[in-house]
């Protein structure tokens, strides 16, 4: 660029993998939910596609005062054959001084970093102090970021992987052992059983454990339900549950919540600023659904540039 | 960024601003309309405000054989103050190989090219090939674009400008005739009783003119509406023409045709294309509606990127 222009801020997707931590990605988690119940503003998100109906791509913006922009998540399930992620994205961040695009930051990798460091965030403030038990239903990438994620907020003594695919399950458990996180493989029941914590990060259609297997006092995190249709978890547990998630307008009508007639659950934000209860007792079973806003992307877009050195847009 | 490394192309306002020409925009717009009736899809648009709910963002997206993306539109109003435009525009393509954005072109500047070029193209197509008076509704810097695009496709021996502020009005006649356009100020009656092609570029929310006003034969375009209540075109007039737009879905719900009952517009498309009928005879009235579709961005973002020496993405 020559002297005088206006420099647009540009952070590749290799720069962004080797700037994420799961410290950053979660303190950009817990600003941006903090914000998200407080005068932040999620616009509609838009699912769209590529010329191949199959390689999808969504659009989701929001506006709040530390920060305003777009995040676009593309989803190419054939990158796998390629060896490549299936996953990409880019957020966009406004100079909102003068209403350009200052930002453009790719965060493919980091995309999940930045998923699992919200159930982080709600299982800190949700799940009980003394929890040490983590059952995790999924054995994908997501699965993965949230027993880490999740290893920095409690200090978990086993984790209890339940797997569709045995011999994926059981590469899952070698792997969390080499980073330190004792896992054994275990049916769902007995994974429910002896949970203080149960994660589910799958793409089910259907529950995929019932409700009497949940003991008291557990916490439940649902992952990115985030469409008609799909669920993870028993309408029974709800019914009886502390409901909580990011952003109650969309939890209800696309997450795990869709499934509950008049649910009503409370923003974890409005927890985290003490200006809700969370767990009210040792036997409260709390569930937070993660359907995910776009303000978490703004928020990890702003904390990657300056991680980088950069100073972030201006604000509003 | 290191070898090894995937390269996001990048073109700035200040770049884009040198290469744009209105040849350029128009052969651009002529295939963006091509390709929106011919298996396009355009995602629902959205639109989203800033930290302060007065600056405003759309962001639109679409997809075709040629290009597949997002467009990020913009409006700070207060950026007029400070001598700033008050429009800025993104665009990202897709690499459709891999699903991940491949390019970002700023388009600010551009973004008036763009709009007008598709009434440009529209016009050529529609209006009489012996037209020579052009009446225009509007000052601003989108009826000025209108004006000198049209000129391209059509011998004007005379532009009529109707002009609410008749100070605005004189200087717009005024950088019309050193364009070597000519020009005068004129009433809406005047304006509408002596054109060949009406072209309306005004924030308007009432019809500009009467019916009655215009001859048999003209070809009236009505430019960026596009939002539930605005209007520019009386209906009666509409009832009685020959009704042309970008994309049909769009026009009939927030475009002109949204005042129409049961408005069945053609796509230009496929008239450029010679699968529908355009004007069929001298003395039709055709209207073109511009809503304005993603499409166009796309395909202006690639050919922005060919001017600059770049290869467009992959397509599907």
């Amino acid at each position: 660029m020559e002297a005088g222009e206006r420099l647009v801020i540009f952070l590749s997707e290799e720069e962004t993998r080797a700037l994420v931590t799961r410290e950053l990605a979660y303190e950009a988690a817990l600003s941006a939910l903090l914000e998200a119940a407080d005068g932040g503003v999620l616009f509609p998100a838009v699912v769209g596609h590529g010329s191949s109906p199959a390689n999808r791509f969504t659009v989701k913006s929001a506006a709040a005062a530390r920060a305003a922009g777009v995040k676009v998540g593309s989803y190419w399930p054939g990158n796998t054959e390629r060896g490549l992620p299936r996953h990409n994205s880019v957020i966009l961040l406004f100079d909102q001084s003068v209403g350009r695009v200052a930002a453009v930051v790719e965060a493919g990798f980091a995309n999940a970093y930045r998923t699992a460091a919200a159930d982080a965030v709600a299982a800190d403030v949700l799940a009980r102090p003394d929890a040490r038990s983590l059952a995790v239903f999924g054995t994908g990438p997501q699965a993965w970021h949230e027993c880490l994620a999740l290893a920095r907020v409690r200090d978990l003594s086993v984790v209890h992987v339940v797997a569709r695919d045995a011999a994926r399950g059981a590469r899952f458990v070698a792997d969390l052992a080499a980073e330190g996180v004792a896992a054994v493989l275990t049916g769902p029941e007995e994974a429910c059983r002896s949970a203080d914590v149960i994660v589910t990060a799958t793409t089910a259609r259907a529950p995929l454990f019932e409700a009497g297997w949940v003991r008291p006092g557990t916490h439940v995190a649902s992952m990115g339900s985030d469409g008609k249709g799909k669920q993870e978890l028993p309408v029974e547990l709800l019914a009886s549950a502390r409901l909580f998630c990011d952003w109650p307008a969309q939890s209800v009508a696309i997450g795990e919540f869709q499934h509950v007639p008049d649910a009503r659950p409370t923003a974890v934000g409005d927890v985290l600023a003490g200006r809700a209860t969370g767990r009210s007792s040792p036997d409260d079973v709390t569930v937070f659904d993660s359907s995910g806003i776009a303000l978490q992307d703004l928020h990890l877009g702003v904390a990657l540039l300056r991680a980088a050195g950069h100073t972030p847009p201006p604000v509003g």
